[in-house]
Order: C-alpha cells, then structure tokens, then sequence
C-alpha cells in the first residue's frame, strides 16, 4: 500500500464545499472520481481544510492510499488530466508514509482574505474578492487584530453549527494589509473553528469602517457570545494558502 | 449634449469581444443596454481598443453622448447597477469635450500578458492566463523583446484579416519579467495591429523555450512574412490595462 500527500489548488465557486454531500458537487467527490479513473481505486481523501462552499485553496493538502505503488509524477499528471473538466489542480504530489495525515498531522494553518476596496464592483475577481465599496483603514484593522492573537475562547467569532469539542484556539498571525484597491488578511493557527476566519473578517470590517474601534473588537472576543460578532464576511474571498507539517 | 469618458474592466471570458456581433454577446452591446436602461437613449460607444473574444481589460477607455448633461458620479453608479448581471464595470466616469475621441485622441495604448508558467494547469485563473508547462527563461525573452523596440514594418506578428491601412507601428515597450510562477509581458504603443501582442508574446516564448534565440526573433520581424510567426498566444492570458490620452 501506498500513501501520497498532494497539494491542490481550486476554485471553490462551483463546489458546495470540500466535503462530500449526497446532492451537490464537492471538491472531494471530483478528486476521488479522478483517483478512480486513473488507478481503477475507490477511495476516500482525507483534507487538511474542510472549506465551505465558495472558498478557494491554494495550498490545500489531502492524503488517500493507493494499493499500488504509483510513481508520484505520473499520479499528479494523471490527476490534472482526469480533472479537468473541474476548476481543480494538483500542485505537487509525493509518496508519504503510513503516519502521515492530512488533518490530524497539520501543525499550522494559513488563510488569506482578499477584500477589493473600491467604489466600483469586482469584474474579473467577482467570485475571487469580497466588494467592500466604502473605504476601510487597514491600518486599525491591524491594530485591531494585534489584539486577539494568542489563546482565547473564540465563541464570538464561531459558527452556531461548529463542531469542535472547544472554542479554545490558538491565533498566531492575523494581519491585515493593502496594496493599492486591496486589502488582504492572513491568519494562521495551528486549527480554526468553523466559520472563524470569515468571522474575524466581518468583524474587522467594522473597524476598518470606524464603526468599531479596536478596542470593541477586543471586547467582542472577550463577551465570548456569537451575538456580538460582526456580519459574516463572503466565502469569495477567502482562500486556503497552506499548510504546514 | 454631454459626452462621457468611462474607464470600464472587465472579463473577456463570455463575450465575443468588444465590438457588437449579431449573434453572440459583446461588451459593447453589453454596455449599451446598461446605457439605454438607465437613460432612455440608444447611444453607440467607441472605444481605445477593439478587444477580440477572451480578452481582458482592466483599463478599457470608451465615449458616449447623452442628451442629457447627467453627474457623472451618478452615471457611473447607474451603468454598474444595470451591468450586473455581467462581468463589466466601470471603474471611473467622466463629462468630457466634444473633443475627445476614445479611439482616436489615444496617445498609447497599454497591455499585459500574462502566463502562468509551471506544470500544473491553472485552476483559480484559468481564464486569466495562459498555461505553459515548459520552463521559460524570462531574461532571455526580455533580451528578443528589446530587438524589436521602435519602428518597424510589423506583418510577421499582424493578423491576416488585419484591416490596418500599413503594417508600420513603433513600438516603445516590450518588457518580460517574471515573479514567481507568472511570467509576464507589457507591451505599449500608439497603437496595435490586430493580434499584434498575442503574435509577439506567441513568438517570444519560442525564445523562452529555447527554441528561438532572441536572434531569430529579430529576424522573423525582418521577414515581414506571417508564417515567420510563432503559434499565436491565446486571448485569455492579455489584458488591455490603459489608455494614455
């Protein structure tokens, strides 16, 4: 039996998400239809990210077993042929041993948030960006989200339907920058709730907006209640960029 | 009577170019009908570049007249509601002199061209840019691309349904750089022949694969012979990203 780790990039416009549902394309249904077509295998990947609907990766990282012995180049070439038809690339493909896991081994996380910040909407990134039209500070954003990096209960910025035992994480990076019409935020943790980047986006738009100051988004994390978190930011702009073993 | 200045993005991907067909969509029909919709009047746009089918722009500049002397912040706002359901957008508006001329008072023209340059496909910018599997070597193209700098006869990289009265343009900017995985291509002029930067860009990466040395890609321009040039580049890698007026 072999093991292979691959590095898949996608658009998430299309898909109802990473995970496999009876009724709607995944990612995860495309890429194993793609194992079955060039190994004659049914299997069953394991991701590193589950993301939902409408959130792209560039970095997102799976494992499955093959019962042969297939040379990683060829698995990779064979696997973007058999995708195509599907907004879905594998980057890199390796042989990994029997200890490696996608999800459970992955030692830190890391997303990026593409805002455009412009009056007129996005036209060529329309499924790529969130439209904020009204001018954001990204320079208290920043300082907002200084505020919250570290060890927390993050309940406020947690979807109701989150299924981790604990709203406990660690967030080490939540930086917000912006380069000429965009303002982009990357966050990094070892693991992340459902829904929490885009909660932390939506949250910071607030502030970028001067409705909140960063003292408020501290006191939203702090309140520990879904309530005070600000409106969800769009799955469009977020992206899976990497993660680390 | 009041004429406008619009500077208008958008994704080449659905339309069958700038210039209105009978049968398939164009960007310009699309505009038009926003105008109609927010106006009352049928009016016909001109525009700096005749985009053909697939190709981007960023920073289209067209010209219309109105009736009515309408805030231009206000006909901005309007064409972006009434152009929603398409990938158009008009990023600035303008009351300008019934001088002005989209096409003709243009002074340069700017474009980019970008490739995506490593094995896997493009998943996220499949549209955007143009896939090249084999490493190429972007100094070597940039050194070709200066061989053709300035004023030349051009036929060898022009379209054989080409409608330009002379194959002579001068060319004053032709840079190869490349960052990362994207190998991109600038080109500006007065002018452009038709299919003048995808036939460049197609003959340059013979360059950049090492099938051409930036010799040969001088000579293939001496030749004034079209079949001298290499396989075209396709629409979807180019952008026209400005006007200069």
């Amino acid at each position: 039996m072999a093991r292979f780790k691959l590095i898949v990039e996608y658009d998430g416009t299309p898909f109802c998400g990473w995970q496999r549902q009876a009724d709607r394309l995944s990612v995860q249904q495309a890429l194993e239809e793609a194992i079955l077509r060039f190994s004659g295998e049914t299997v069953t990947t394991q991701a590193a990210g589950r993301t939902d609907a409408g959130v792209h990766a560039l970095g997102q990282v799976a494992h499955f077993d093959l019962g042969k012995d297939w040379d990683p180049f060829r698995v990779r070439e064979a696997l973007n042929y058999h995708l195509r038809p599907h907004p879905v690339v594998v980057i890199a493909c390796e042989a990994v041993g029997p200890d490696f896991e996608a999800r459970f081994s992955a030692k830190a996380r890391h997303y990026e948030y593409r805002i455009l910040n412009r009056r007129a909407p996005a036209a060529i990134e329309r499924n790529q960006v969130w439209h904020v039209p009204v001018h954001l500070d990204a320079e208290s954003m920043h300082a907002a989200a200084q505020l919250i990096l570290g060890r927390h209960d993050f309940t406020t910025f947690r979807s109701a339907e989150c299924q981790a035992k604990s709203p406990i994480r660690t967030l080490d990076v939540l930086d917000v920058s912006s380069d000429g019409e965009v303002v982009a935020i990357t966050a990094s943790a070892r693991s992340f709730l459902h829904h929490q980047v885009r909660s932390m986006v939506g949250s910071l738009k607030l502030v970028g907006e001067g409705k909140w100051s960063p003292a408020d988004f501290r006191a939203a994390l702090d309140a520990a209640d879904r309530a005070r978190c600000g409106a969800m930011a769009p799955a469009s702009g977020l992206y899976l960029t990497g993660v680390d073993y």
